[in-house]
């Protein structure tokens, strides 16, 4: 098997099983008595606070150690919002945070809070002026990852923290991709980060806040973890996620360099041997293991099903692998194609027979899911219909990638200059119609309500 | 070393120990994906949730998996809270819960709402009776312990569960000390535990939820564990967790009977061995494993200095071990003796011969403790001084056990009859010298605001 979806979870590095281990056994009691077992799961604690604070580039007093990566977003952006209420109740996040980052931002929504949602460039990128426009006199707080997990993308954080320091709004940096590289540069105030993205166990995240940035925990709280995380400290995984910490920034540089290889090689190898292939997220600013295409007339779920078979794990921003049926709002928000998306997201360590072999495999597996979808499905099967000078296909009732099949199915038979009008209720469609003109050299003319789903207007120019 | 904190935390089950390895190796990707390690992650926590569900009683889909005990309180209070706000916001917990609950009490204080704490008998139990008292028609959730962490007094949940349910209040039972030896009885309608106090991980608490029990859930929130538990699943403790919850409840009967013996002997020899000690909670309706005294003239901090010196490893909850310089709130609301207050909680397979050697170091190791704060102060050095009729100990200053030390020496001064006022600003006068007057046969008479500090108010009877 070859585990491709690092961005979701990493094995367990061997530094973290080791330390681990021996922590089971020296650091189960509570930290916070005074008798010999109490006192070594104590220094056990202040050691792992020391190296984790190391790694962040912070004061150990300003690292809480929290029960995931989600916890601690949830925690910091409730603290640094609650902290800074009098301010006002405005926080800005960009469209392509993590799920965690935009959940606390609906939350303060359904509280009576004002969110304003930063577009990205084509790239998944922000732009620092785009912060820098979206502050206001009102603005509690800032939010922007390091880097993209599903595109790998990396974010301008330090551009992003100095056009929020100008205007005196601390910025909260979700490093979870990025701390097992490197630090994160800038004038950044709460960081937040997950053990297990780089190989450490799950059951612990990080929560920096600066000293001087105005926080106020919210909920219940105990004296633990400066009342920043209540409950009885997850010792042994606390100790295992700071020892490979430091494990995995010693490799980092090499191993950055070989991974960043192995990802430029699947960008240029999958966009040649792929047809219809659109590769997403930025060439150059990126992370070092993640590389995210997307394949026309493909569902994605069966082609995971594919390389699943073939021994891959990968995973997909597609509608058709979440529970909503709704693609990835990171690839919406780019406005790229999300049909047939796959992200392969390489472990430190990932073998480069395994990579060659995914890309041997790949078009394959695309080929092979495309046959099932669109072979049989002949063109005079299509629900189509010329109504005045456009062409009607009626995709209603039909999933992601079957519109866009059927789209690009009668394109041709229609005269250039001439339009397509795609009946869908699929919510992926409207992300994907347009992706698809984009790629094709079409042009997308918008949508209109209809009487069920929605209308997509296609004008053929070429 | 004998480790004799396990109601603090117990070190981890050879069951826990093996099945964490285990499901480090195959239990560390995401659930929640298709591909085959996350197939088999799901299997994992489907069958670690089975098998947490048997142990509870409930069903399967009623159990979430918290990040620890005192998260499951935060969040089973609040959601329970929260999901019968139109019926109103009175809360109703025991005086001597756990510091979790009570902080959850505090909060919705803070928040406007309204906090009956019931208070105990002088073993440290409720009556369900008080309980009927305390529901009135806006009440929205009842708390209570099933055992008590301090003093192993067991709580009686099924009755006061029946009150409540036939005043149609939801009872939460915080079952953190009980969840190990066995199933908690009555018709309860939402259960917190935590694993690292049943020799599972740190990082692993329980809380389930009846079905039909209003609940809604507070905070960010995101798709997993139901809504109720952000973040990426703990999964190899959460897989160890169960497995050790299974492995102690198999062992539970036979040792159960053997840990009940031994704190049996603990009760009669201390009692028999210690001069002027109180031994305390119910002598019958306990917890195996624990047993908590009390031992006038002894500061807690320095015994359970001598203690560890001497390989034991226990607590207390004197006001000079806590870093408020409050007695526990538990002892307080008892109304028992909190100076040299020591609990010994035996984990699961304790040694008969180490409890033993603790019953003959201990009687020294008080003695020793008596005689380094009580042979340098003489009778004269007391300051003390006949006002009217009174004779004042001017005791502010001091911290305990000095106050009640001076009230010791000097009583015998005073004729029958005759009164000692004593003057302390320390906290746990306040409830040492009435405990050491119904030790002692004396009158305890109130206190009176002084100047400086507190009058306390002592007949001398005998």
């Amino acid at each position: 098997m070859s585990y491709f979806d690092a961005a979701s979870a990493a094995p367990l590095h061997p530094v973290a099983r080791q330390a681990l281990l021996a922590a089971l056994d020296d650091g189960w009691a509570d930290p916070s008595r005074l008798y010999r077992e109490g006192r070594k799961a104590r220094m056990l604690l202040d050691a792992a606070r020391e190296a984790a604070a190391e790694a962040v580039g912070c004061r150990a007093d300003e690292l809480t150690f929290t029960s995931s990566g989600t916890r601690a977003v949830h925690t910091g952006v409730a603290g640094a919002l609650a902290g800074r209420r009098r301010t006002g109740r405005h926080l800005i996040v960009s469209a392509v945070e993590h799920s965690s980052v935009l959940h606390s931002a609906e939350l303060l929504e359904a509280e009576g809070g004002a969110v304003t949602r930063v577009p990205v460039l084509r790239t998944g990128a922000v732009d620092a002026g785009s912060y820098e426009a979206a502050l206001r006199p009102g603005t509690a707080l800032a939010c922007l990852q390091s880097a993209n997990h599903e595109v790998g993308t990396v974010q301008p954080v330090a551009e992003v923290a100095e056009v929020c320091r100008a205007a005196g709004v601390p910025l909260l940096v979700d490093a979870a991709q990025s701390l097992g590289w490197e630090r994160v540069a800038g004038d950044w105030s709460l960081l937040t980060a997950s053990a297990h993205k780089w190989g450490g166990p799950s059951g612990v995240g990080l929560l920096v806040v600066r000293k001087g940035v105005r926080f106020a925990a919210q909920g219940a709280s105990d004296e633990r973890e400066s009342g920043r995380a209540a409950g009885f400290e997850n010792l042994p995984a606390i100790v295992a996620a700071a020892a490979s910490l430091r494990a995995v920034r010693s490799e980092a540089e090499r191993e950055s360099v070989r991974l960043r290889e192995l990802t430029a090689r699947i960008r240029a190898r999958v966009a040649e041997s792929v047809p219809d292939v659109e590769v997403v997220g930025d060439a150059e600013r990126r992370l070092p293991g993640i590389v995210t295409f997307s394949c026309l007339y493909v569902d994605g779920e069966t082609l995971l099903h594919e390389l699943d078979r073939e021994g891959f794990s990968v995973s997909s921003g597609s509608s058709c692998t979440s529970s909503t049926l709704t693609p990835s709002h990171v690839l919406k928000a780019m406005g790229v194609l999300s049909e047939g998306n796959v992200r392969v997201s390489l472990p430190a360590g990932a073998a480069e027979a395994d990579v060659d072999r995914f890309l041997e495999v790949l078009p394959g597996a695309v080929a092979g899911v495309r046959e099932k979808l669109g072979a049989p499905v002949p063109v005079a099967a299509v629900q189509a219909a010329v109504q005045e000078d456009v062409l009607v296909v009626d995709a209603l009732g039909k999933r992601c990638p079957i519109p866009v099949i059927e789209l690009a199915k009668v394109i041709g038979t229609v005269p250039v200059g001439g339009r397509v009008r795609v009946l869908s209720d699929d919510e992926a469609a409207r992300l994907d119609i347009p992706a698809w003109c984009e790629m094709r050299g079409q042009r997308y003319e918008g949508e209109q309500a209809a009487e069920r789903g929605t209308a997509y207007l296609v004008r053929r120019l070429t």
